[in-house]
């Protein structure tokens, strides 16, 4: 069976502002260590041959140097400057890919992703090129627009996670297409390039940290999986 | 300034299938009392003069007996048998309702509503016939169907909570109405009507319990928000 190098891309640009807190949110406290440590370790136990790249915003490199060296005896890490937007942070990142791999491009944070959903993306990438996780929307939701707002059929949709995985072949000449706002996350940059994107089950535990209420729930979930 | 009758209809027809329960969710313990508890604590909390309408299957009707009574010393509390589907038991509820007054239809498995939303729902649809609150879309989102998926805008997306609000004089004739599978949520019942819907903002906790590890996530938000 074919293997591949694995590395992990884990984009961490956002300034927390949302959190109402000073510290980035990547960088509050989960459990007694940073949110942004959970993450790398997520991927780090996923494969013992897992390679990662952190993209950071240069002003934050010092929130992770007193703990990033503690995974450098189990991965190789290398710290890169992150970009004006996902799309140039993630380009940012892929200049360290150089041969075949597979990627993953994830949130830096999503620190509760598991080691199953890590392998079924590797394993869907290597098959297919591409492996997105999806999970179902369990709310309603209503369209909305300067005319008013209706309803709309919820089971059509589904909810996008990361880690967006990729074969490196088609990752990497997608990143070299000229910046469009309209590239919201990896997929649509693939898209672009005329790759079909390959859906895979997610996981409602695998969530985005963006406000506080967010950390609450991180911590009861972490205390559940453990 | 006008005011109303308060009529909450707390509809709490689930099975629990979806929690790998033999208790229905609604009956699951949250810190040392069901979740329809909290849910009709919550209603009583927010106005002095709330009248609660209570619609359960029949079979259920054991499960709250033993603290039922409790709320009927702050607040009437009726108990109504489910229909078929949520239109059907929304409509059995109705039943309960004769003259003026604003009703709010809401999940019993929503415990988590604060005084402020019920209150806000009050007043908007007091002032403009029905209030339903609304959070963003903080994920981003895949539109599927039998040819593959693609990227929408979730910015043109809201999610749709409970308590739905409206004035009696919308709702019930529009529960007069042959029943209709398009009939997701009471929203889409007034809108058959030809009205339209207020929407107001939502909040991220009032979450709906529908898997374990949202009983989870509950626990831990009821802790922060006391």
């Amino acid at each position: 069976m074919e293997t591949r190098r694995k590395i992990a891309i884990i984009v961490a640009g956002g300034s927390g502002t949302r959190m109402g807190s000073a510290i980035p949110k990547q960088f509050l406290d989960l459990a007694g260590k940073p949110v942004l440590w959970h993450t790398i370790h997520s991927f780090v136990r996923a494969y013992s041959d897992m390679e990662i790249v952190l993209v950071l915003p240069e002003a934050h490199f010092d929130y992770v140097t007193p703990w990033l060296g503690e995974f450098n005896t189990v991965a190789p890490v290398t710290l890169v400057k992150g970009g004006e937007t996902r799309f140039h942070s993630v380009k940012n990142g892929l200049q360290q890919v150089d041969g075949p791999a597979v990627v993953f491009v994830h949130d830096g944070v999503r620190p509760l992703v598991s080691t199953s959903l890590i392998q079924a993306c590797y394993e869907t990438a290597l098959a297919e090129g591409s492996a997105i996780p999806v999970v179902d929307m369990k709310d309603s939701i209503r369209e909305t627009d300067g005319r008013g707002n209706r309803a709309v059929d919820r089971e059509k949709y589904k909810i996008i996670q990361t880690p967006q995985t990729f074969l490196s072949e088609w990752l990497l000449p997608a990143f070299a297409l000229p910046y469009d706002p309209l590239f919201t996350d990896e997929a649509t940059v693939v898209e672009r390039q005329g790759h079909s994107i390959q859906l895979v089950p997610g996981e409602d535990s695998n969530i985005k940290i963006t406000r506080p209420l967010d950390l609450t729930i991180a911590g009861a979930l972490l205390k559940d999986i453990q």
